[in-house]
């Protein structure tokens, strides 16, 4: 299996990461809602490029060194949902602001104040939407009326536009979330500053944004193009949509029951999201990932009817496509059994 | 505090690295234990050599791809307690082997019959310890007998030499380890194969090494040369001895309660090593770092009597020192308050 390629490794399947992207963006198209993708999932440019080509509006990166990078690579229209703080990053901001359309959020009167500091230009003003803690418990203003006067304070700024709301919906509360836009909407709306955009997210729960798309304008999914273990949980899609795979080599079978594989924490990462085990072997479902050390995975094949040998190759679905992609300098695209290229993750490791 | 320095970043304290490597070398040296610290912590070439240079016999490396940029760097004696398995790793294994005094571990009969196939060269064999599993659960032969046996096919082979025996201990059972080595080197021995090295580690356990020092040789500590949350609550030393601290920036306080910082999991990661929360925040003892997005950090300031801002930088050991070394291509080294240089990661993200 893939002999050419040394383990551990990450496998992209280019069929499956159009597939997937495809069929979210029909959705959206069907149902009139603006796409903008999270590139956070895969960190590279050529599928921010992709994604924008069939149809989003823009991308979303939640690091200004992520959103250099995919303005670097040529995308125009970048969200940047985070509060951007302190003068080194408001100087990097407004450099990003003269090459691309770029958009951000803010929840309090720190940041805004910040950013009014920085994008004085009235001719040329820095789009920021107000972020709302509609259930997620992160960040966010706590209830409507503060995002009304959150974006009263952005208004009166000269250099700002106040460009509507933003959500990272808790996952499963999507219409609760709406019902919390809706009421800020209606109070924006009154103070006559209407939302333009109100922007929601989560793969999760991306086969229902439609259910609030009284409310929502646009929607940024970032899994969606990989999927992983806790995306097929959740009814997303199947593991046969999974475009991310993980390649590992049995390299112990200390006992009848145990394997160890070479692809570890630093590999597959310790992230549950509250699933047992860390990942599914394709082709032993019985197996169990049960611990992970750094470079070792441990796998209990106390159910296997058949038990993989000392240097088989095993394809892993990780519980969490996004926190793979970030510990690889590089990833193999496959189609099928077939290695096509292997690509350098642009935008991986950019922490700032 | 370290105004010039963007955040997330990660700082390293030269001084505190110092008294960490001198501590553990004073004792090594005191208890005729060899000292081989495990790189996988540090990554840095410069810690690296400063190790071998106060005492260490050489160093350990868990991937082959550490080793190799140990090797570019100029360390000479590199023991690589992993299975090594298929062609391509070994043909880099065969090369590393031509420039630096190399050993490596086996625990199955694969394992050595790829390493005799690739190693034939009987006037400069290559080195093998048997790798033992004492109560970990994870790689080794599982009986001192199945160490005997491994022993002889590896001496049967022309260009392997076996050189002794390599543990990986459970935390807190180095005492059943020396047991179960004890029971192997007298087995050995006395079939004429006695182990020139009898090689244990783990930074939890250091300060007992010399406890097994009747049948322990070396030692490989990995975490000690910065320590841990985790290794503080084991007992191996003090907050205050803790020389990689993670510097975060408060970007919320969207309630009383709750501080959003820029550390998420893609800084921190998710390792809890079964302790509750992620990581320690210097200066607020009471503050609970509760949960990890990639991006964002949650902290529970509930039990705090004074509460950060929004723009204040905070300063927080984490659960786990490896795996955050793992994810920054640069980190800042500091002296105290003070920045001495940013420093390129040598080994980071060397999966394979």
């Amino acid at each position: 299996m893939f002999a050419a390629v040394e383990t551990p490794a990450v496998l992209i399947d280019l069929t499956l990461v159009e597939q997937n992207l495809q069929r979210a963006q029909a959705y959206a198209d069907a149902h009139r809602l603006a796409l903008r993708p999270h590139i956070k999932t895969h960190k590279l440019a050529r599928f921010a490029r992709r994604q924008v080509e069939i149809g989003a509006v823009g991308i979303t990166c939640q690091k200004l060194g992520e959103a250099e990078v995919m303005a670097d690579a040529g995308l125009t229209d970048i969200f940047l949902p985070y509060n951007i703080l302190g003068q080194a990053k408001l100087a990097r901001l407004k450099a990003l602001a003269g090459r691309v359309r770029l958009s951000v959020t803010a929840d309090s009167a720190v940041t805004v104040a910040g950013l009014a500091a920085t994008f004085t230009d009235a001719g040329a003003p820095l789009a920021v939407l107000v972020e709302c803690d509609t259930g997620m418990g992160r960040c966010g203003v706590q209830a409507p009326a503060d995002a009304l006067a959150l974006a009263r304070t952005i208004a009166a700024a000269p250099g700002l536009r106040f460009a509507g709301l933003m959500t990272y919906p808790a996952a499963g509360k999507a219409q609760a979330a709406a019902a919390w836009l809706a009421e800020a909407k209606a109070l924006l709306s009154e103070a006559g500053l209407p939302p333009a955009i109100v922007s929601s997210g989560g793969t999760p729960d991306m086969w229902h944004a439609a259910d609030a798309a009284a409310v929502v304008t646009e929607y940024r999914p970032g899994t969606y193009i990989y999927l992983d273990r806790y995306q097929v949980a959740k009814g997303v899609g199947s593991l046969a949509d999974c475009a991310l795979t993980v390649l590992a080599t049995v390299v112990s079978r200390p006992t009848e029951t145990r394997a160890i594989i070479d692809a570890g924490s630093k590999t597959l990462t310790s992230d549950t999201l509250g699933m047992d085990g860390y990942g599914l072997v394709l082709g032993y479902p019985e197996a169990v990932i049960t611990g992970l050390s750094e470079e070792h995975g441990t796998i209990d094949l106390s159910a296997c009817p058949a038990r993989p040998a000392i240097g088989e190759r095993l394809r892993i679905v990780p519980n969490h496509a996004c926190v793979v992609s970030n510990l690889f300098d590089r990833v193999v695209l496959v189609r099928g059994d077939d290695v096509v290229e292997t690509a350098k993750v642009d935008a991986r490791g950019r922490v700032d």
